[in-house]
């Protein structure tokens, strides 16, 4: 399945969060994150994700679609998560 | 069809950035839209943009799906874009 990860998280629990969606996607852009991934590694990403963050001040919010074909990308100016992320 | 949009602008385009995306889409959580458009409104809300960032140096990165049952929403921790956004 194809996940969206947007994070708001407070700064000092920024580097475990960038850390743990680092481990399973690919940064697309300033507190985005993309990329393909099984159910079961959805489930480990979420997980690890609910014990670095304060979940009464921080807010994650992932976007499943069954899969990439699913979805159209496009970028309006720079392309920072550069050719390897695009879909 | 259902338009995730997020962007990553300098700090002086961003009131620009955000009242555009305002008029066609919910804010979800920081630097991150969502909401149902038509082909018609998609176009001109990315049209508007064009106008509005530094394509040099800014960058917006729209994920659209056909409809909005395609996508499974998830949030952890604080759903900052409030119920009426809520899928």
């Amino acid at each position: 399945m194809f996940v969206i990860l947007v994070y708001d998280t407070a700064v000092e629990r920024n580097p475990k969060v960038l850390k743990t969606c680092r481990k399973y996607l690919h940064w697309t852009q300033r507190s985005v994150f993309q990329g393909e991934l099984s159910a079961a590694q959805y489930r480990a990403l979420t997980t690890a994700l609910r014990t670095v963050i304060d979940a009464d001040h921080d807010s994650i919010v992932t976007y499943v679609v069954r899969s990439p074909d699913l979805v159209e990308t496009a970028t309006l100016g720079v392309d920072l998560g550069g050719p390897g992320d695009i879909l």
